[in-house]
């Protein structure tokens, strides 16, 4: 069957990214790429990934949407077929959506910083839909970017009805992704529950290195040559969700605590935004507590 | 169609490695999907580029070999038609047949050491049927491996003629891929042509930068900041062929030219075995002056 | 002798730099940590290095300000006989003297947004006395951080003109040091000249790979396989001065042109950053068309 | 006082490495570097580190021997009077004089393999004096090389008598430094003592991470994106000595506990020979349980 195509423009370069996850079977990718085939889709970049250890198999297509002859919803009702006889974990997204994120800080402005600068730039595919911080601070620098900035103090004695309104908050604005961009604050865990796979940290140490508090006092400690920094889900055990990227730098002797905190800085920068990006392109499948991650 | 596979023992992990580069079209991982599945064939890793800016396709499947009902000339066989229909330039190779690797070096040891253990080691996928010097000098090393040693000096003044031997050598060893493991040693142009894309040169800098002789003293010179070492293919234009991979070091003004040297050795090591190994395991893919690697 | 130190409070932290290149001799490290001594500086930090290719020697000292006798102008005239007798060339800077940094940008504003957020973050020892551009694009970036931004267009016709209209900004303006952060514009030779040694460009390649215009599409069309980016004195030879500091990043073929420049945003970012911080901690020693780069 | 020297031809290129930690005081560079050119002395190499928070300094200086009008033992005597006065903790060494190393191993050849070749290339400045493995796997390697090798077996039943072999062979050999590449089994605590300082150990993980037994089985699980290799020096508390070196390599979804296990021996081979570089250079100072690693 070939469909022409009566949606899109040809100046369209949005892609549909289907991404899915099942048990492995003989025919599989056969069975997808008819599909795909069928309705005359236009396979821009295609991913594998198959785990014999486990018997999963993982995968990951962008389809020009134009190729294709039926919107994202249209796309649901002639795929749910196949995945139920696959039994597939699966998702398909528009590009040409722009997920809504939300941006968690404190302080620090670095990672923050960055972040808006390549929303407002055109680099990350995403909408910053709000920034909520237990801090005043950087109240200015995302007004200066027209982006809502939330006020939300989280104090020792009054936690829970903190977090409460953060909830609410989340409930309200509705994000795809919120990103703990040095945030400083561990998460309740009905929240972190609530949003499995929908909240991303970066931590400023090589995980499963001195998680938890002060990772570079930990490090300069300890007297190791290479710190990290670790973008990863957020799970109700601390530092301990599956890990999306990571990266290091060298050190030595010579550099202070201050000098590690300044290091780490570009490295927390650098590995967050990567995360995040891969969450926003799709290329990001949680299985168990480790990630598939389609970059390339 | 499913066909029962009466070739293969459970035990047998060999895979056929299927690479097919051709004009993209739609419907074309469907065709060979279909092809697949329709022989109950077991993809343990599949890889596609699409490059738009030319129009090409390049795909790499790994199927298990007993999964499928045919050997290596019963694929092709089969395939044919399929490769035919979409314009094809491909190949099938069966794992379980380790190339022949011919290695020529000169006097330095450090790439040719590295690549003998390496082999010994059962690490890389590979029959080492011999080794080629224009020096005396790393005879025992490999003798040591019971490997052939063939002493073909290269003079100034004979140098048609001592080509012309290593011609017949390579003419009666047949070897799939010839590595010049540091040779030091510029292959006349009939030579090069005769063996396209199947000779993998290490040359000591991050090209294109330094090209020619003595790229660790041009470095030196110029005061870069990190070294580098290129793992190309041989063509008739001196270090300029298909890259297959690179790597570089970081170096400072404390570095004599010595060190460079010292240091360049490890990243040449890394890079040309790395780069051998793609070649091996039929990752590479020429197109045009340029080279698709589906490293994972 | 022993002087106590009546100038500094205890809790100074300001250093002296004391950086020195000569002629290496015998006895030149006893003469600077004796004249130290003497006046009971303590030293903080200390570097040397010593070339016997060209026979010179190079060093950088740190003192606590506070442990020395006198200003700045107190050390010169201390040190100058010393400098006299081993025909030194030397300089020292009072670290709580911030240098002075003007920043030259066109339309892209990746390096500019992260050297101000260094700034304004107080990671850099500089303070920012204008951005001057040939577009208005960056103005409104750059007045929300208070700083003076100089539109000052650079058009073929008129460039003479308009090149003395900067050499006019920089005669009023007086920096210590111009950064060119992505200015994509050729300086003319007298500014290169008369700034020697005071200009620092980013060049987006691992140079000498790819100098001139356009390095990501002739990195792309060779088909390298890492990218990457260059922080050096600008000279009247285009992107031929001498280098700071360099970085690369690993590319695939799956990259297009758009990816690189993208990828590679991140890896200017950085070595500028990097480049400019070792030149306003007095790290860089020009010698030649090289750079000593005492970073720790 | 200036003296002539009579000990050392033109030709001689050893070096005199004088190595020091002491409470951090005024006028310490100047009482070293003013003895040294009282002698003459020609330093080639010199680095210093002053941590503030301990109140320690640390210094290494390059001497050429040849330039000094005494050997070791005259040396060590007139340096004595300085070293008392400043309460040093300090050495000098002869690089001349080539440290004899021990090499244990156990089964895995590479790490042995890179270290034994670097040896015979002249990389090293070392003498191998002999390699004591617990199998018989790598003796004709060894031997090869023309090295005592010692095949010593450990067994649970008779651990205490096999270490004591162990101690009897190191007490008979004397070793200035003995390396565990890739040995697999615990020293003995009172072993570790005996020779603290003295054995360097390689250890496939990132440490602090994945301390312990088959620490890539560890990695794995976890869903790292890099894994790593860490040289240290080893003490009586199982992987928690001071850290000489680490690397890092990265590794994605797609890599078997076996792809792991080939990628970190490269990272393994890499740290170990430049961890075994730097000790025998005397470039490291172990201060509790750090290092201070002067390397350039």
């Amino acid at each position: 069957m070939t469909v022409t195509n009566t949606f899109a423009s040809a100046a369209d370069d949005r892609v549909f990214r289907l991404v899915i996850a099942c048990p492995d079977r003989v025919g599989l990718v056969a069975k997808v790429s008819n599909f795909l085939a069928n309705y005359n889709g236009w396979i821009t970049e295609a991913s594998h990934h198959s785990d014999p250890s486990i018997g999963w198999f993982f995968m990951r297509n962008e389809i020009k949407a134009s190729s294709l002859p039926f919107d994202i919803k249209g796309f649901v009702q002639a795929f749910q077929p196949i995945a139920n006889e696959f039994d597939m974990q699966w998702r398909v997204e528009d590009s040409g959506v722009p997920k809504r994120v939300m941006l968690m800080a404190s302080k620090e402005s670095h990672c923050l910083a960055d972040l808006l600068h390549r929303a407002h730039d055109g680099e990350l595919p995403a909408e910053i839909i709000g920034v909520c911080s237990n801090h005043e601070d950087l109240r200015r620098m995302v007004e200066w970017y027209d982006i809502p900035f939330h006020y939300l103090p989280v104090r020792k004695e009054t936690k829970q009805a903190d977090f409460a309104k953060l909830n609410d908050l989340m409930a309200e604005l509705q994000p795809d992704v919120t990103v703990l961009a040095r945030y400083m604050q561990i998460l309740p865990p009905e929240l972190c529950q609530a949003f499995e796979g929908r909240v991303i940290n970066i931590h400023h140490s090589f995980l499963p290195s001195f998680a938890g508090a002060k990772p570079y006092h930990q490090a300069y400690q300890r007297g190791v040559k290479l710190i990290g920094a670790t973008c990863h889900y957020v799970t109700d055990l601390l530092d301990e969700g599956p890990i999306i990227d990571q990266d290091v730098i060298r050190v030595s002797h010579s550099h202070t605590i201050a000098d590690l905190v300044r290091l780490g800085r570009d490295v927390e920068k650098a590995v967050l935004a990567r995360g995040l990006r891969y969450h926003l392109e799709e290329r990001v499948i949680i299985h168990e507590n480790k990630t598939i991650v389609f970059h390339h």
